[in-house]
């Protein structure tokens, strides 16, 4: 195998792809990315066993060929050379086989493992395929990634649950994410073609590195949607992930219909007045009370170690009071991916679940329960 | 105590002292902050025993007194008000005394410790004074801290030996930090007044407090130093530190003063050559080995697992080849020091010390320690 390839190019493909190899791997292959030049292109690929990224870049191949090489050190090598310069990557067998890197004065030669080993996702999986626009992906992932569960004993909630559903004659993609605690949705109309595909639990990994990738380039993603797993097709590079083998819970009963309790304040001012007053609160739960009354809004915290804070604002209410509590870090985290300057706040009483609405995307839900104070 | 001062200066004055708090503290009252409020100004007094920081802000005084309060929570509260509020503490005595901060529709309520309590170092101490330009100090500092041993066992090697010395006629102020591997030195023509003073070990957390708030002010600092304190005046900021009660080695040994192999090379291309063969260097020795001959440096890497590195540059040298190794870290911590286009590096051999010379600056030197390799 011999190629040359321009410094930017192959620190871009290097890039896309050696995010996804851990730090740390019992299995030494999968600390490498597999280079595979053929006419014209290489591609890399890089992979954790659970999630493959795959990416191409042209190149001027002399010698077709394939082998692997350890990922970050590549990436960091490519990285540290001179913008702009010539790369060439050559590999030949014999008693020690190595890579080849150089460009201008520096040489390097890197420890290899045969092509033959690295494990390749198959890529036959049929499935449902569908083009949707990169910022409308990016809005789904971005609404609701936040919500996803960090706790692996309900391992089905540490994902997005990404499916179609019919409503009212129109088809939705929606993506919803929830950790018990908190859920999050965000839906659109659905892309042609994707409606009737399996609704799968995309795990957080793979949203994450989708979100990176998602960020270079424009246009049209490619997705593919298996019940056993999800292909994103992002020009060049391609990501297909194995998807959470479980049942993502029903979560429309956590969704109240019935609040009647309408609150609107500033999206500034109530994100801004809970962080100030969180100052205070005890590090785990982080308990914020709201005392909500005719026309105001008081936040208070009240820590017996760290003193207590209070804080009013003006809202728009005209129902009876509630005093309900909520841990400040999940109201932050919602009023984040609020669009609108106002907020809607829907509560039905102090130990139910609130409703936050965006009054500037309608298209998105969030479900806050609230803590007892 | 009651007073009102605008968040922008109570931040200001919070922001230099509240970094000498320690996060954790077994002894309470260190957590807090001193506040002391007389006519028309308010100072912010922190210490952890060693170092104390004091800084002082006009402000609107109605009650004079002094309380002390949580130091990072107060900042933080400071921190999120919104700019250019007037924020008003006050503290009065009473069943459950608090520190009450309030600004705009904010309050808070603060536990507080006596001010008796609160240690103070004696502000008496006798020593020599003298005024040096910011950015001269600063020089000083950088110029020398990356070397500063971070070894407990040699206490007297953790900070920086600042000192003067009379040299041919003329009196210099010159600062040395080494940890045994490295030595790196700057000095320049002594302050008026400076010359006779005594030599003193300034612990690595002063200096790098000072060194923050160099940053914050211009023109002179005012510097106190007696055998046993160090006393940093800048603006109404004073920083007073412990010195490190030991006897710098004497370092003027280990600076060779016959080094008679003289290689120049560009700085930026020695840096970034030796950055990147370092990437598969061995994480703790990072050992690169250097082949020096006329016209011509070859720097190397060999690591059984990572592979090799290879990298060849230009050089100004006309004496016999060596073979000498470094580590890789304390080579691109002195080239960030060099201030000019080409570094000079003296040898003797291949296992004595190697002294590196800046070109546009001949008040330092640099000291490294060669590895075997």
């Amino acid at each position: 195998m011999q190629f040359t390839i321009e410094r930017g190019a192959l620190l871009k493909a290097l890039g896309h792809v050696q995010n996804v190899v851990e730090r740390r791997n019992t299995i030494p292959i999968l600390s490498n990315v597999l280079l595979s030049a053929e006419r014209g292109q290489v591609s890399f690929s890089a992979t954790d066993l659970d999630m493959e990224i795959v990416d191409t870049a042209e190149a001027t191949v002399s010698v077709p060929g394939q082998i692997t090489a350890p990922a970050h050190t590549l990436y960091e090598i490519v990285r540290k050379l001179p913008d702009g310069a010539d790369v060439e990557l050559k590999f030949s067998a014999g008693d020690d086989p190595r890579l080849a890197v150089s460009a201008g004065r520096s040489r390097f030669a890197l420890p290899v493992l045969p092509a033959g080993d690295f494990p390749i996702m198959s890529s036959d999986h049929e499935g449902v395929s569908f083009s949707i626009l990169r910022d409308d992906l990016k809005r789904l992932i971005d609404k609701t990634r936040f919500a996803v569960s960090t706790e692996e004993t309900r391992y089905y909630l540490n994902g997005m649950y990404l499916h179609t559903l019919s409503e009212d004659g129109s088809n939705y993609l929606r993506a919803v994410a929830t950790d018990g605690h908190r859920l999050a949705l965000a839906e659109m109309p659905a892309p042609e073609g994707s409606a009737g595909g399996p609704g799968v639990i995309i795990p957080r990994k793979t949203i994450d590195q989708a979100r990176r990738l998602l960020d270079d380039g424009t246009g049209y993603v490619e997705l593919t949607i298996s019940p056993a797993k999800i292909r994103f097709q992002l020009g060049n590079a391609s990501l297909t992930s194995k998807i959470i083998d479980g049942s993502f819970p029903d979560y429309g009963r956590v969704i109240p219909k019935n609040n009647d309790k309408v609150m609107m304040i500033d999206t500034g001012i109530l994100a801004k007045a809970v962080d100030r007053v969180s100052t205070i609160s005890a590090e785990k739960s982080r308990s914020v009370k709201m005392a909500i009354e005719p026309g105001r809004l008081t936040l208070s915290v009240r820590n017996i170690e760290a003193g207590q804070a209070v804080e009013e604002a003006e809202i728009d209410y005209d129902n009876d009071s509630i005093d309900i509590g909520f841990n400040a870090r999940y109201i932050l985290d919602v009023m984040g991916q609020i669009g609108g300057e106002q907020v809607e706040l829907r509560f039905a009483d102090a130990s139910s679940p609130t409703l936050v609405l965006d009054p500037a995307d309608n298209g998105v839900q969030y479900v806050l329960m609230p803590l007892r104070v």
